[in-house]
């Protein structure tokens, strides 16, 4: 977006120091939607998959058979700059806050190569129990795993 | 979501007398995840679809041709309860602030017959002009229909 | 598509008559890509989730329980004429091959009240056991209700 | 699929060597479906990605102002063995036949080091003048890039 003032109190895009733990993901051409961009709902799947991909990787996630799931509670983002297919994107994950069944996450979306977010965003996920589907304590092992994607000093998005 | 206690103060659910316009729409075998039920992604799909259904109907944009289209610069959502196909859902939309050139909608997704969202969100449009992407004052046509479409007394989601 | 010939061995879009069952359909912002038209993929989604819906909805499918499920082995489409949001789209449904474990169902979407088809595709559905994945034969059930959605006549697309 | 036997007339997987031009594409969380596998409507949106991804890249394709653009009019897919997230996927890509205005692309997708495609399908494109969206024929440079990605003995899927 264009006209950014220097005394302007609008949201700025955060840099990729912030940010600690990152995935290459791939755009598709259905990606791109009337306007000739990649369609704001499609920054949500990139989220989703950034966070989920992570979780399989640290073994904190089997979608088929862990005894506890995260279901998202609540998510968001903002805007910042066009992203499209056919580019790659750069998504950077961090953690911002630790809770007794639930923990956030905020992901950065870059351009390859850029140092300030296309767009920045959250989402939250509960713990449940998987048949139950009622919120379960995180395990020690997940806020093992949590702490080591925190970042001092980030500004929650 | 389950546990809720009487004191809390976690967000909750609005109902459908909070919204000013519903349009029903048709969920897909592939909204389902692998948790079996509506993908939170889907969500914004459903939020994005009944804002521009809704400015199309009220001759407010035209995606091939309109001088000014609306960009996405901010959305989130709150999720309540799971929805999923085969069922349909109910989108009810109000306008929640009328800015220069920005506007920002609050969608409520609805089981068929529910009085309680089984999600809220929104959506934050800013129109600018089609050619240089540069922000664009609203009409005033435009805030003539933003304008019937507030419900007083909306808690902002 | 333009410049049909009258001698012309194209395929040619089938009429509404020559399907059984019809269910309406919305389409999504997002459904439209950069060429401001439904994407080509999109049309896949529909065929799925017109099949689906109709085999829940004969009680021949539920997809968290049912001893089997339907996986599909192939699929195809023939695009004769655009589709589009904001417009809503019809499926027509017809069974056009009943095997031993498997069935092969033909999809043509229809813009409201055309009477030929804009599209027009086929799914092939291996019925499986849910736990084996091997194939299962399909039930006195199903093959009751598939033959009442047979079409005498229909040419296979 | 299971229960193969040696003189099975089923169309089988073709190979790695098959196929011309391959492109890595990850997969997102919400690819898998209901069934915890990619659904089969994501198999389209590799094959359109992995075609126009390769145009663009050939210089035969801008999506906002090339004089011709591809629509598909025909596409098909078979379905061999499961694919899913959170493993990323390889697409091959070769041509097939070369028409007055129309190509036949055919697309293999490969489990990462996988020799036999998981799935096998086609798109045809008919090129047509952005503006009229009337057939228009395919270049000099078409003909020659596209030429260069046969495959002599492949056997058209």
């Amino acid at each position: 977006m264009p006209d950014s003032q220097p005394n302007d109190d609008r949201p700025r895009p955060g840099a990729r120091r912030m940010y600690r733990h990152f995935q290459v993901l791939t755009t598709r051409w259905m990606d791109n939607d009337a306007y000739g961009h990649l369609n704001n709902v499609i920054y949500y799947s990139l989220f989703d998959t950034a966070v989920n991909a992570w979780l399989i990787e640290q073994g904190l996630l089997d979608p088929e058979s862990s005894a506890q799931i995260g279901l998202v509670v609540e998510s968001g983002c903002r805007f910042y700059a066009e992203l499209g297919f056919p580019r790659p994107i750069e998504a950077g994950l961090r953690i911002a806050r630790i809770g007794k069944s639930s923990v956030r996450y905020e992901i950065g979306l870059f351009s390859a190569g850029a140092d300030q977010a296309a767009a920045e965003g959250f989402v939250v996920h509960v713990f449940v129990d998987r048949a139950s589907r009622r919120p379960a304590p995180l395990t020690a092992e997940m806020r093992l795993r949590f702490a080591e994607l925190t970042v001092p000093g980030a500004d929650n998005v």
